[in-house]
């Protein structure tokens, strides 16, 4: 076991990034003692039955007094009413960050608030289920995924790299990019598609003529993922949307380009089109798998789980 | 060990599907002696090193002489050709059936060629993954799935019954169904989803300001889901689109229809109507789980046999 990194954290939130990031870092001993706090005080009992978090305080403010580092994990669009009430407690030299899943707005709405003397470094761990709430959380969540952060131009580069010691301690790869890029990368590889599968779900559901006992039952392969992607946090997702308007809709107007276009091909019986394009986005799945973000393995474990 | 159902069953075709069956059918003691083929002699030479089929034959007439069930098992679109070529070969009294994705098109294209004095039972296992050809069987397939026969309406009962008890055996639900619903219900549930995944996967790629590299090392859930989905195999799935043209297009069209609505919500700033959809897809993922076609634990497999 190490010294920790950082005498005092608090989490404010307490989600399943929250819950799993008091699990990875009890695991590598990265933190000395952890607070917690959550809005709802259901939340708070919930951690304090299964030991999430070394103090679980029923208030902000409390939970930040004297921390190292605060972890904002709440949704985006709570983070400038959590960060206007904690700013006041805040210790000098302490460093703010948060888990966010857009980082524009987030910079936005909190930097005004955090006062001279503390540092903050957003940041935004890609990694998730579609689980939520305090019990959700695993030690493994972070294990080989990338947090990204994106420091602003004038922090110091001594908390930066702190706060990257602790995603490294919690398993995680760690990068740096700045919050425009963030935001369309995310866009594309995570809102939007979150998005379509929200749509493709509530599509099947509205369907008069197949039932939902025929929709659940008979949903193989490609539909399942989507309901597992589809049910994921809607506060959180709701937010996501709002704050990453820009890119979101970027993104979804060349995604309808392109479905046009392969719906043309449909419609016409282009099976050429059809075959090079299932071609090519074949050899991107398989640059992911080498890229180790996935494994080839087939879906034993899930199948067997669940029978 | 019961007694085989079949005492000679013949595959035609030897993917996935196939090979899996193969495997299922073994498990089970479901057949006496089964026979394959495929067109590509590689194919043929890798089935007879790997110990898939008892026989791997180089014609499609050797493989069904005196078989009581022939499955074919290739793409939609060669289903005619090869039911013309071994339609002279039939037994009296066999059942032919098939595993295509799509059943009124098979109908029409296959049917005419069946001799009299022979049973066509279409049938369609809702189950796969994104890998293909022989090596990518495994006998566990099916289990818990759901195999849908599509039995035209002058079809006698027995051989129906005895198909039927293969595909229990192999460890599937079976449900019977009319073609024009089934070729509905798979436009909903997977047709539409894996063309809408192969388009965000083709979208991604194709972003100048988004490097591939950054696609592939920050895909999270979402877009993993998604890279899945797309990377299945390009020529079965160009037949489905071509076969299923009409549902696939009316789904599509509710598609764009929904996704239009959402995207206007982002763009206006609606976050309820956005958070109220969410929800409500939140709630038919329950379902799907409490069906039991998925299972609700986190995704440990996948990312741990991944790092």
């Amino acid at each position: 076991m190490t010294a920790p990194i950082y005498d005092r954290v608090a989490l404010i939130g307490l989600g399943l990034i929250a819950s799993s990031m008091f699990w990875a870092m009890k695991r590598a001993g990265l933190a000395g003692e952890v607070t917690g706090y959550a809005r709802s005080a259901e939340t708070r009992d919930t951690a304090r039955r299964i030991g999430l978090c070394d103090r679980v305080c029923d208030s902000a403010s409390e939970a930040v007094a004297d921390a190292d580092l605060v972890v904002l994990a709440v949704p985006v669009g709570a983070m400038a009413a959590v960060a206007a009430e904690i700013a006041p407690h805040l210790k000098p030299g302490a460093t703010v960050t948060d888990v966010g899943s857009v980082k524009q707005s987030v910079i936005d709405s909190v930097g005004p608030h955090i006062p001279e003397g503390v540092f903050f470094v957003p940041g935004h761990p890609l990694a998730g289920t579609e689980h939520s709430g305090p019990e959700s959380g695993f030690a493994e969540l972070f294990d080989n995924r990338w947090t990204l952060l994106v420091p602003l131009p004038d922090t110091a580069p001594e908390p930066v790299a702190r706060l990257r010691g602790l995603w490294e301690g919690m398993g995680a790869h760690v990068d740096e990019m700045d919050p425009a890029h963030h935001d369309l990368v995310l866009a594309v590889t995570s809102h939007t598609p979150h998005l379509i599968a929200y749509t493709m779900v509530g599509v099947a559901d509205d369907l008069r003529r197949v039932t939902d006992s025929e929709v659940i039952k008979y949903s193989a392969a490609g539909f399942r993922d989507f309901t597992r992607i589809a049910a994921s946090d809607p506060t959180m997702w709701r937010d996501v949307f709002l704050t990453n308007k820009a890119a979101t809709l970027e993104i979804l107007g060349r995604f309808t380009e392109e479905l046009f276009a392969l719906q043309r091909a449909i419609r016409t019986g282009d099976g050429d089109q059809l075959f090079d394009y299932f071609t090519h986005t074949r050899a991107i799945r398989r640059g992911i798998i080498e890229a180790g973000q996935d494994t080839d393995a087939p879906d034993f474990g899930r199948v067997k789980a669940g029978s």
